[in-house]
């Protein structure tokens, strides 16, 4: 209600002053609005608004694929508050070597305090959804609505909905025979059923890498992993179609956690 | 909380310099904050952030009643982040033939990216309240609250509620026979009963038309219409009007769902 | 979260220009953010985003009891969007005669769009708050939490609530003898029961007067009623101690709604 | 969503002129967006937004580990809107004695109005906070999904919740028999039980010192305490190490009362 905002212009005057003790390029990189390390920073402000990244939880990545070279990826870096990360906090790592090319540990001491930023455990994660799935982006959340969603259906391995017209906001995906690809063909209906496979929890979270890629492989249809007692994956061609996939999951899981309580099948029977 | 706000100055200030690629007969129109297609960007981004139009979900129109030309109509494109549009994305309709005047395929490619727009798939349904109640404005929603009303009193053909305040900023509405039309008379009391008819989903929005039609012929006391597992439609004679009488519904939805939930009767017996 | 913010520094800049066609008596009051007129705005734009007085619904009353005249009262008109009002909108009345002293019918028509203002449907109940309690503001909100329990309650004359920590920000109040006056005599405690009485809601808000004057009569340790199925009226010493209070009672019947829902009793038997 | 914002720069400005009544060296302190003051202003807005201290309710101090003097520690007054309070308003307090070096009360009363400002009936909870854990900040809010717990679980004195992966966010102490001192050995994991004890409110805050010290002794892995009917209490190494425990923590309670509710238990079986 009366909490700080961070207009744009507020921040750019900010980061005008601090961004001078990075290189000229990098300087340049940071002023553009629209680049992926400054899209990191406004999508984790709006996701912390949504109570999906509080407490440091859950982060983005973002490929580059309008840039130069598509196949570099800015991850967010582990452990820190995603609401307030800066574009120099990123990690940039290139496909499909996954090379570390730059650190925010290289960036100026002043800028960073001396922190030691460490990848996130996301990473390899992540980096499925860009080899398996050609993404463009991907989001991952700590939502309620998604932890909930996989204890209210505990012995599930799969999330289904059916027969809701946000339906309509996500991708129908086939399997392309011809390029061995997964591809977009369309829009889901409205009557189609929506199918995101659940995945268990592991301690370590890169140790959710072989089940992920194992449900991205098993689920050619989905645009999304649900983690059991941990959150969801979200991944799309660009980091707008992410961002709203993302937003209609939820939009559904929310949905879903609601017709569940007051006993409405999720599923429709035609 | 530390989300980006999106100030007026900073907006103006940035959209002042993209404008300048547009002719100055548009450049005008879009400095006036009152002019419809800004208004139409302003109340996108609030409806976000009520969950209302998330997920390029939902959408609003509004017709140029104070302007030169009262049968120009506004409307946001299809399928776009509804917070993000901007007042040049808008597709210009003239009434009563739905001749389409302008579309943003035709705004200069730097301010579009090249995107190829196409008209929002509501557009005949927010054309039957223009032309079936004289509408100035028609909003549409994918409110969680609407759709769960429609889930609650699944075998129900309408919505019905009385003996809240609230149901008092919504108009009364009566058949004049001598003008053919339905006419705002006064307020709804207190102790009125607010009755939402419920339409079924189609496949495709276009297709909820006739029935959207049958509805509104239906109830000449109703100012929305409900469609089941989808959201709701709201008009009003002015853009404000429509905006509170959304505002109102949404609140009475809400209650109504809590109600419900506690085993509340929504009409109450005398 | 995309939401236009209303940055006092733009609000100022623009009203500025606007203000010009008033009085300098009238462009210094409102050029002062802490006038009641602009508090009124103030506080109704933070009460909108809490859904108080979404729809047009609720209102507030200022006393400017730190003013020259201390029994000036500055009134929010009737039917408008109240996120929205302007400080030139408001009502002015003195007391104790209800004399009014200014209408927003006054000023001139650019900044109103010859629109036709009405004093408040709240003004009598406000104006109860002043004449029997000393009153500094007065607010009126379509809370749901307070139409939830009176709904849950609906057989019972008054709401009670006691051991919660919340209650210690309600003022202890007591009615003195000598003075003939209900007056502060300290805090509420942790263990109080507090007690909120009840009216019944009648069509016309002006006829809540007499039931209202009551049920403050009766309850001269209470600093609000409880509207059933419409809302509530709370009232302090100043417009802040209304806002406090106002705050920690929605906190209370929110926590109230929850408790009942999941069986736990309001007062604790000990 | 129109609510008023705060940005940085317009208080700035605002600030810088108010400012002018202060020392120098306190100006120069309170330009400063880092101080401990002005971060204490800045997180109770944050807070505020959350519900977690609305009606005056709730509070924040931060010692400044930092600074030259480590053992200052500032406290928010007792009583105020904890959203609007100002840097210059802050109890500072130095340890171990608890001396108070600076009260709001020896402020210029342009900037204080002349209120009467009284230390926080928290500080010698907040104190036991930086005696026995040696913390960087502590946090009290009266957050209703901590109220609720303690409620929902009214014959437990501890609550207990496991396999949520939030739960990685708290730090995962032990008591170091060579310092004697309870320290930080890394982060929690998964599947681990974070244990929270509950102590029973007391009608005075004061009064809840010995058994939130006797809690903190007895429960030497744990963040924070409850406090039955009344918040929490959460205390971290530096103000965003408290910050984020204390998000972590908020979003496990919420989650919790979600489960219980549900039927579903809180710690798992394995």
């Amino acid at each position: 209600m009366s909490a700080p905002c961070s207009c744009k212009h507020a921040e750019e005057e900010s980061q005008n002053g601090k961004l001078s003790v990075l290189t000229p390029e990098l300087q340049k990189e940071f002023e553009d609005p629209n680049h992926p390390a400054n899209l990191i920073c406004e999508l984790c402000r709006l996701f912390y608004d949504n109570n999906w990244v509080t407490g440091t939880g859950g982060g983005i990545s973002i490929r580059d694929i309008e840039g130069k070279n598509p196949n570099l990826v800015y991850i967010a870096p582990s452990g820190v508050q995603k609401e307030r990360i800066q574009p120099w906090e990123m990690f940039l790592v290139e496909l499909p070597d996954e090379k570390i090319l730059r650190t925010p540990n290289d960036i100026p001491k002043e800028l960073t305090k001396s922190y030691k930023y460490k990848p996130s455990a996301c990473t390899p994660l992540f980096m499925s959804c860009y080899a398996m799935r050609d993404a463009g982006a991907c989001i991952h959340t700590h939502s309620q609505h998604a932890v909930m969603v996989t204890l209210l259906f505990e012995n599930q391995k799969e999330f289904s909905i059916s027969h809701i017209e946000q339906i309509k906001a996500l991708p129908k995906l086939e399997f392309n025979e011809t390029t061995g690809k997964v591809e977009k063909v369309g829009s889901m209906e409205y009557y189609d059923k929506l199918v995101i496979p659940i995945i268990e929890n592991t301690p370590h979270e890169e140790d959710l890498t072989d089940s992920l890629q194992e449900a991205i492989r098993n689920y050619p249809g989905a645009s999304a992993v649900l983690v059991r007692r941990h959150g969801i994956y979200v991944w799309g061609e660009t980091v707008w179609k992410a961002k709203v996939y993302n937003e209609a999951i939820d939009y559904l899981l929310e949905l879903a956690v609601k017709m569940k309580l007051a006993g409405i099948p999720l599923v429709k029977e035609e």
